[in-house]
């Protein structure tokens, strides 16, 4: 077994701290990593605090990771010792059903997918996410990672980017393209950025006057203030695509109604209370709302590439690992531009 | 002006009842139309009743239209006399806005949509539906109505089947295609026969297992009852499409699950509270959710022409004028397959 450092949460109230554990030896086809960046996602703040079902505790949080190759397994076929690789939300999944086939893992019709921290992985361990000094996983899970990229910067790009990356890429989102951006945290400041570069008119929207200079600053050609009922109404029946990443409960009816006639509403963030809107604001332009869930392997690595490609990096703050409890808070009081990134060789102090 | 017989209400408990009144004599570009049958809709009823905002009496409701044309006016191009024509839910549009050009009427940006009744038309007049003799309209909102087609039968399609129609059309609804049709009332049977028509494989998803002989009857390949949870199991993760046609409250989360990842439930009916649905029901599979507005007039000629090329009508139940309101009744307990016809020759009684 693997000796493995990490920051371990042991209850809901704990918060996270030095915990060591075993992983497995690779298997034939697994890698093992050593972790250089892990990103910090609110997920990780939910499932520590057991807020999406019961933990299993001690969690080790983290899925988005970036680190290099340390050791293959005898069948390793896409990966060479020193290579760069990531690894994001998945690492198994039970690769025969036709979702697994057709990349979309994260929708396996067994039902057999693995989360890279706080599920239980074939074998019946626990896995243990990125808040880690290695990790060992299947290669088919592995991502490639381009020295072109900024590494210390890109570890968000496997949650934040690919959910945002992934919907807009579906629906085509480009060029000639009205899109609204709702939310300018982790995932909304991906989603700018993304769609600036796909050539789409890119505006946010939001509720505070003060994120315009910060959105324009990531590209967004311009900006709504929604406690202005005029700058509301200006919008009426202008976009194309709203993607919303906004996961407290809000009005969805201000927002369809800037749809235009088959306008597309796109959540990657959901209210943990039920939607709640008039069918009619949907029925009047025959819009869509559609919500997206991360991305698969394939996409993933097509994102991983088109920002190596474009130079594009999520904004970040790098952090050592003892300061994870203080940029929790943080987060939840979104007090971050705009993703944390743990940079793990603090691991060894 | 032109003194044309009808059946009107007076007010919201009057029922309908005998009402003589005038028509415009036809413009350049306007047609005159004898009007042969007249399609009862389930929204005559919300109108006549003024659930849907405050109705204009008295109130001729009716908006589909079968007839002949009687008189044309000096610069008609698309009719002569003699011609079968037909009428829907709209008569006239801005014309000029992108939606209107785009053959997207019912959106005209302008907000400028005249309805065929209880609406106020450009020169200030109310619009007067189908039940009556005779009606005047603009010929650029009149359609054509091929010889082929069994005009008896055919004028629900100007309401019941481009509303189906034309979201199965645009979302492209086929060959290899598994589709649910949620109701089976004017809208739903219509569903199940274009479904089936474009070569989807279709099943009828109801509480009512009477239902089942009935959808088969019509061409529907599966049945679902609804009440079964384990047939409601079977189909978790089944269809490419549902097409929801029930206008009552109902939930959506049991049929979000039943969609396929991408899959995509189109509401043609829709409930007058909000729509409440847990939001992660549609982000599990990336799933999508429309509503559909009845259609533009060229989706509704293009709809005309495939019903008659492909014998396809709807399921009528044809009454003389003065049964109108215990139609109305039987509607309201469900109690007609699938749609009252009147036929307007009992006017003359």
């Amino acid at each position: 077994m693997i000796t493995t450092k990490g920051y371990a949460a042991k209850s809901t109230t704990s918060g996270l701290a030095p915990w060591e554990f075993e992983r497995r030896e690779p298997g034939p086809t697994d890698v093992l990593i050593k972790i250089l960046y892990s990103g910090i996602c609110h997920s990780d703040i939910h499932q520590v605090k057991s807020e999406w079902g019961p933990a299993i505790y001690p969690i080790v949080p983290g899925h988005e990771i970036i680190g290099r190759i340390e050791q293959v397994g005898s069948d390793v076929k896409k990966f060479k010792v020193g290579d760069l690789a990531g690894i994001g939300c998945m690492v198994r999944s039970c690769g025969e059903c036709d979702y697994c086939k057709n990349g979309q893992e994260q929708f396996c019709q067994k039902g057999k997918t693995v989360w890279t921290y706080n599920s239980v992985d074939a074998d019946g361990t626990t896995t243990y996410g990125g808040y880690s000094d290695k990790i060992v996983a299947d290669e088919a899970f592995v991502l490639h990672v381009s020295e072109k990229l900024n590494i210390s910067k890109a570890a968000p790009l496997l949650c934040a980017g690919i959910t945002t990356y992934s919907p807009l890429n579906r629906w085509k989102v480009g060029k000639g393209h009205k899109l609204g951006v709702l939310g300018l945290g982790g995932l909304g400041h991906m989603a700018v950025k993304f769609g600036v570069s796909f050539g789409a008119e890119v505006t946010m929207i939001s509720h505070s006057p003060s994120k315009e200079a910060d959105a324009k600053k990531l590209g967004a050609h311009k900006f709504c203030n929604t406690k202005d009922p005029e700058q509301v109404k200006a919008l009426a029946g202008y976009f194309d695509f709203i993607i919303d990443t906004v996961s407290a409960p809000h009005d969805y009816n201000i927002y369809f109604n800037m749809l235009k006639v088959n306008g597309v509403h796109i959540c990657v963030g959901i209210p943990p209370v039920p939607m709640e809107f008039m069918g009619n604001s949907l029925m009047r332009g025959n819009r869509v709302l559609t919500a997206s869930s991360i991305g698969g392997i394939p996409e993933t690595q097509e994102m991983l590439d088109y920002c190596a490609e474009h130079n594009i990096h999520p904004e970040v703050e790098i952090v050592p690992i003892d300061y994870v409890n203080t940029a929790y808070e943080r987060v939840l009081s979104s007090d971050i531009k705009y993703r944390f990134v743990i940079d793990m060789a603090s691991l060894a102090n």
